[in-house]
């Protein structure tokens, strides 16, 4: 095992198989050298395909940046820094009559929004934060730093494919609310009689229009002076403590 | 005029000093050369004095490194983003009478934490930002860009001495309001019919004690989980939402 540039890192074909086989979830990505071709490799290339992680065909010294002068066969996985849960796991322990508040990241990119939000949720008494496998910065030692260890305060709940989770929670008794700048309601008017899960969008282009189109609310938060957005981490802190402050 | 690193830098003798004579506001930083001593350096050094511009002695490499291969003739000075307003011509166009808040930055030191401060207090209509000149994050073109441009949108007031400033918004009417983990009340009690001043403490420590000695009130965010502090972005985005909220 290896830290550099702030991830955590395993290499070796036998250690990375195990790894994949084993703790699957733990794996957020796998780097594999760009001339590798055997039946080994292969292998590992098919488990990462079965539990969906994604893989990067890179020069070998894209491994040396990541690993240094060990014998890494070839092949290095960068681990996540917390115990993820899983989604269908996750769900069977939430009980919805208890009104519960959820946040739903949707593809944000910056791992300090990441890290801030979930300390945000953490302190406001969200239940948890789901988080994309795919087009999502990873749960990094900068998220866990970030978060100023309150990521392993919360459940962090990996989910595969977040519209088909947003059906799957609307199943289960959630209401999916977002923000957007045309909502229908400001955020000063959200009431907390129900199971809520707020859906976060991108830094830069907001909650998917697909994504959007499931929600079965959308608030707006009122700007002034021409502003016409803020910061991820801030506007999902106000949706935590606008629930939190109805709630408690 | 070079820009590197993301700061705008100007360099040369001639061109700071005449700089530093007319736009010393706009100054951020001077750099000088080690081992330079003569007549037309101590003459800037004395102009930086006079306007309290910290200075930094550094080997001729720094200053390549910030300007890269000119004639800097050993001095460089850092500019800031945006246009600072003067504490004293600033505070004589506020009227207190109208109940408006702003806030005070106490030391921050991440750019980016400053960034999306100056976004969340334009965006929810806070009258001002007052930064002190020494010990905080200057409003370099990354603050500028965390902000969204929201900087150029809400007045950023320069301020020599945190304290001394406090005494004279107090004179002017101003009630002067803390975030502390033993607040004696919480954010949600906040009461808008009079002018705010809010005090935003460094990421690490806080509100220094000294200036919390000042605070005529003083309000906590509640935080469950055993989180025991939030990200200074967001709570300083809570105190100005819940200002918001409760005078728009």
């Amino acid at each position: 095992m290896s830290e550099s540039n702030e991830n955590i890192y395993i290499y070796g074909r036998n250690t990375v198989q195990e790894t994949l086989e084993k703790k699957a979830d733990q794996v957020e990505k796998i780097f594999v050298r760009n001339s590798l071709r055997d039946d080994h490799i292969s292998k590992i290339l098919n488990t990462a395909s079965q539990h969906r992680i994604p893989v990067s065909h890179v020069p070998g010294n894209k491994l040396y940046n990541l690993v240094g002068s060990v014998n890494d066969q070839g092949v290095v996985a960068m681990m996540s820094a917390v115990e993820y849960r899983e989604f269908g796991e996750w769900i069977d322990t939430i009980d919805t009559d208890e009104y519960p508040a959820i946040l739903l990241l949707d593809e944000l990119e910056d791992p300090r929004n990441v890290g801030a939000i979930i300390r945000s949720a953490a302190a406001a008494g969200i239940a948890a934060v789901l988080v994309p496998k795919h087009r999502q910065a990873p749960i990094s030692p900068t998220v866990f730093k970030t978060s100023a260890g309150a990521a392993a305060k919360i459940p962090i709940v990996r989910v595969g494919n977040l519209n088909q989770s947003i059906m799957k929670l609307k199943d289960d008794g959630f209401w999916i609310a977002g923000l957007a700048m045309d909502g229908e309601q400001t955020l000063w008017d959200l009431e907390v009689d129900r199971a809520l899960a707020f859906i976060i969008g991108n830094e830069g282009s907001g909650i998917r229009q697909k994504t959007l189109e499931h929600c079965d609310l959308s608030f707006s938060i009122p700007m002034q002076n021409g502003v016409e957005s803020l910061n991820a981490s801030v506007s999902a802190a106000l949706v935590c403590y606008e629930w939190n402050r109805k709630k408690v």
